[in-house]
């Protein structure tokens, strides 16, 4: 009897079928129904990473009834409607799996000991799988502006060698004979060479007669001294081949890969796609939160590393290219990202004092990794220079130019986290803030992260109090995405809809503005002229974290430069960059005082910074050298053991700002307007 | 019907089960009943590797009839006497399954298209397990005479190191802390850390309360320079650990591992046992051809990686220590093995010209080889000099401390083949001749490996001709070892038995001596006096085959002598390594003409050089050094190229040798016994 309770408690007999996506995935015990669609591979939306506090991965059984006698608790509710709950939802990471004994004991039904295997259908509300409408990502990036010829110089080069066959009057190793040609006609000696391609050496020798196309890593660099060249792959001298490369981002929300071709410089192809991490979380804590859980840190590793593969597959496909002509890999991703990719136990970037496990990640192979590429490809993980300001940042210094310019300037990479950089060619100061996720839509009723139809930008009739709005697509509105949200409230602040302190006028002359289920609300665009059959609104509340998020930003910033003595009017640049930057409209940014008011031909917008920096350094050892240096020289200003930041974060807590005169455009604007 | 007949090709529906091992396995069409006992972890002995030569894979079926309607065909049997074939012996290697449809066709009994799972248990003959009977291997080497102290300068050490936690006011990651405290403590720099360590750390810091114990690869040498130290481990300053590591011999019969303790530099236990490869082939030619097959290349990896792996748990267990204690290992064995160690293709060891693909393998960790020890552990693989002066011969020229001595010094590992090594610490010279398998047993009708009742030494009283023998464990005498084929060989001729063209003496008077099966013969033990139930003889088709062996051998220090101009007699000392050589009793080898017949004082028999000589690697970062020195400055002279090879031998295919006047004992004894 012990023996079957046993077994009882390991098998529960039930069976879960994800719908649309048609994945079976087996129930046991102690899981939830998140934990299980993870683990089947199916992406539920779960910004939250499983807290039960975002209330987004609602599920439902396509059988509710069936659902009810099944080895099933739900432990909270909270976060979905009384109409939901009617309606069969339930949160899948609220909702855990007993064990099949307890089940039936709880609900006294129990007809003898047997079991019976159950399969329910659970049904997944629909997402949508990539963020980057087509074209976004496929800009080429700008070449920054860096003192040397960066696209001349790289790691990965390919030599044609010739080899006199062996004889027992010589029987030189087929290692050395490489290397003995090698030295003769090309001057490079003391190849180094790896099971892997020793192993397919003498085979390949043989069959290309003794004439191959050996590629090579050359100018591998290890604590101040160069390493002898290590060889990547031999093959026929006749045999296609090409030498690529792979520039990563890898974002919290999405990874974008760039194909780089080394005998040109050029980028062929990019691809890019959510971080399928996603379903373990929407922000780097709530990741963090994750991987302490059982094997959580391993799945985040698989899964991010999943996304990578995925792009890498689709762009050898598209290009008709080999993946193990891939011979090197370049990375950058914020302090999290990057300890995730490596399986680093990222507890402690949380918790403070703050502390990465370490900022410039060891060499790496691509095997390590288990990227698909050649398995001796080096990846070079960009370095950080703290738990918050991370490789991407360090990427960002590089393809922006800052770190080889004398104009002083400020870097931005403002996504869930604001991350700046202040200085020039001489000096870097660095400092992080949390923003909070309501400029990636989250935290926001009808946010929604920059994918089709989303809001993105939006005018208001100063008269009517009417919108005028373009979606990303043109597709019928859903929510509104971050850079809608910054030109929504400025035109509400501008047009008098908002006040100062964030408040809607209640007496506006508008239908728009009105009393909702959570308070005052403008409503940008009525049901009927939306994808989703309901209003899309403005809260007070948006607002307030809206305020919020930009309030942390300009406090960073204001922080930064007090700290080494300087006025926000003496930067010369204002440089932003992430994929989020690229979108923003930098008068409405200022309006709202998210970004200083200067002038507007300070801004410059960059795109994405970080995948532009990796490829930097993916196709110029020198490059490596500079980013290192930077993350080295780099000063990380930490705000929460700085004073002065809840002083200019409270007062930055008000449109634009408590001081309007730090904003004179502003000022003159409101003046006219009234 | 296509579909079916396809199903009936991939499934035989025939399950054997290998018995007295009770290990069953799968039979799938193409496949060989030996290639299934392979597959299948079953040890069959079959020196020739699969080629149908030897005839030694003998099994048979528990019910032969059953096997006969069976999807079974014979391909040769010209290796079994028609009594072994009568009785249903079948030589494994030359049994072949089909799929079923051929074999119901063949036999023309198709019952419609039913498929009945047959299962079959199939006989194999008893062999044993291990090489050495205990104690054999467990003595202690000899501590080399060397220049340095080796045993004082390992590569691994541990430091204790303490650490400030980290505050708001120093964020250093947990490596740069790490670091600057070993900098701080122990004034070791730039440490380098690894995935496997770095995944760890932040945990291993905390819970050691930032008090830990670090292990580290101190003085790492690449291309003539020393690359930075590399963490291997970093544990709880209070946590239980030691420093270990192992010295592997890996052989091509058995596979001999030493656990030394890097703070004493004392071999704490050691494990011996078959070459798991055995069952692909007893000589190195065997395997060479098996890892040609398929995936025959990977299969011998996996085999002697396994046998290494078994090795490495017994002593863990049997010495109460922790595998991940392991922090270090060298490894000796000759070309092949360490080619198919490393998973490198052998194919051109065994075709002329006789190339390898690398003489000193490339820098390894534990975990690419599979080896289950710290998978950090750094793994080095003595260096060759060529196709057949292996990795156990640099190690033997190091352990037996001819590198370092002034004296002319001869070197000699026999086995299948004979290595050996001739010079100083100023010149060495070193060549290779097939000896063939007989010192080991192959070759010769009653031959044997030295295990448990073997014949292992021998006399002959030369009045009556009866002779004495040992056994190894004085077991019931199962067939004749090496030794005791070297003893008995010497006997037969100093007693008139043998003549020196190898023919025996017809008239002797002695009911011993006879005419067999296979010509004529000496009986060594009756029938009753046995463990296997018939006469052990020596025939002179065997004796042929000794004269050979040693003749290959002779022939091959006489040109090494010739080449440099030296003559045998003024070579001061005659080292002999090598397991064989341990149980060899030299003045009867010099009967024979095997050794030179030099004053006995000059020679000396080391034991297990090739195991010594990787303890010795092991220990000392030194002798790392002058292990790869010996390596590159040793010549290797081609036999085959030369043409006084073929003249030496052919003088040297009598007893003791066409010359008797090089033998002036033996010709003293002849002269005394007529």
């Amino acid at each position: 009897m012990t023996g079957a309770a046993t077994e009882a408690a390991t098998d529960t007999g039930l069976r879960i079928i994800f719908e649309p996506a048609g994945v079976a995935a087996e129930a046991r015990p102690g899981m939830s129904l998140l934990d299980i669609a993870i683990a089947a591979g199916v992406a539920l939306d779960a910004p939250c990473g499983g807290q039960g506090r975002c209330g987004r991965c609602k599920v439902r059984f396509a059988d509710p009834a069936a659902a009810r006698s099944a080895p099933l608790r739900q432990r909270s509710n909270a976060r979905l409607t009384p109409e939901e709950q009617a309606a069969g939802w339930l949160l899948a990471c609220q909702t855990f799996v007993t064990d099949q004994a307890t089940a039936l004991a709880a609900r006294d039904t129990a007809p003898e000991t047997d079991q019976v295997a159950t399969v329910l259908t659970l049904i997944v509300p629909e997402r949508r799988a990539h963020i980057f409408p087509t074209g976004h990502a496929a800009a080429q990036p700008e070449v920054p502006s860096v003192t040397c010829n960066w696209r001349a110089n790289p790691a990965v080069r390919t030599y044609i060698v010739e080899m006199e066959p062996p004889s027992l009057a010589d029987q030189t190793t087929d290692l050395d004979r490489l290397r003995r040609a090698l030295a003769q006609q090309h001057n490079i000696s003391d190849v180094r060479a790896e099971l892997g391609v020793l192993r397919r050496l003498a085979k390949t020798l043989r069959e290309a007669q003794w004439r191959v196309a050996v590629t090579l890593e050359m100018r591998d660099w290890m604590h101040g001294a160069y390493l002898p060249p290590r060889l990547l792959a031999v093959r026929p001298a006749e045999a296609p081949r090409r030498d690529l490369g792979l520039a990563i981002d890898v974002g919290t929300t999405s990874v974008v890969v760039y194909l780089a071709d080394f005998a040109t410089g050029e980028i062929i192809d990019t691809a890019s796609a959510y971080n399928a991490q996603i379903a373990c979380g929407e922000d780097v804590i709530s990741r963090i939160i994750y991987s302490q859980r059982g094997d959580g840190l391993n799945r985040l590793r698989e899964l991010v590393v999943g996304t990578i593969n995925e792009l890498i597959a689709e762009l050898v496909e598209r290009n008709h290219v080999q993946s193990a002509d891939i011979h090197e890999a370049a990375v950058a991703g914020n302090t999290t990202m990057t300890h995730l990719l490596l399986g680093l136990d990222p507890e402690y970037l949380r918790e403070e004092p703050y502390v990465p496990t370490v900022s410039l990640p060891p060499r790496l192979e691509a095997s390590e990794l288990e990227l698909r590429i050649n398995p001796l490809a080096r990846v070079h993980c960009l370095p950080s220079v703290g738990s918050y300001v991370g490789g991407d940042i360090t990427a960002g210094v590089i393809a922006s130019g800052m770190f080889a310019t004398d104009k002083l300037t400020l870097f931005l990479d403002v996504g869930t986290n604001g991350e700046m950089v202040l200085g020039n060619q001489d000096w870097l100061i660095a400092c992080a803030c949390s923003a909070g996720p309501a400029f990636e839509g989250g935290g926001v009723g009808h946010g929604m992260r920059a994918t089709i139809g989303a809001i993105e930008d939006v005018w208001i009739n100063s008269e009517t109090f009417e919108p005028t709005f373009n979606t990303i697509d043109n597709a019928p509105a859903q929510g509104i995405c971050g850079s809608g949200l910054i030109d929504l409230l400025g035109e509400l602040f501008v047009t008098g809809l908002v006040d100062k302190g964030g408040k809607i006028n209640r007496h506006a002359d508008t239908r728009r503005v009105r009393q909702g289920e959570r308070g005052y609300e403008y409503v940008v665009a009525w049901a009927r002229e939306t994808g989703v059959g309901h209003d899309i609104v403005l809260t007070e509340g948006d607002i307030s974290s809206l305020i919020r998020a930009k309030a942390a930003v300009y406090a960073g910033f204001s922080v930064l430069c007090r700290s080494v003595g300087v006025a926000l009017s003496d930067v010369e640049q204002i440089l932003i960059g992430g994929a989020f930057g690229q979108y923003i409209d930098v008068e409405k940014a200022i309006e709202i005082g998210l970004l200083p008011d200067q002038p507007v031909d300070r801004f410059r917008f960059l795109g994405n910074t970080s995948a532009m920096g990796a490829y930097t350094a993916l196709l110029c050892v020198n490059m490596r050298h500079e980013v290192n240096e930077v993350a080295s020289k780099m000063t990380y200003l930490e705000l929460s053991a700085d004073n002065s930041f809840m002083e200019e974060y409270t007062s930055a807590l008000f449109l634009p700002h408590t001081d309007l005169n730090a904003f004179p455009t502003v000022k003159a604007l409101l003046k006219e307007n009234a």
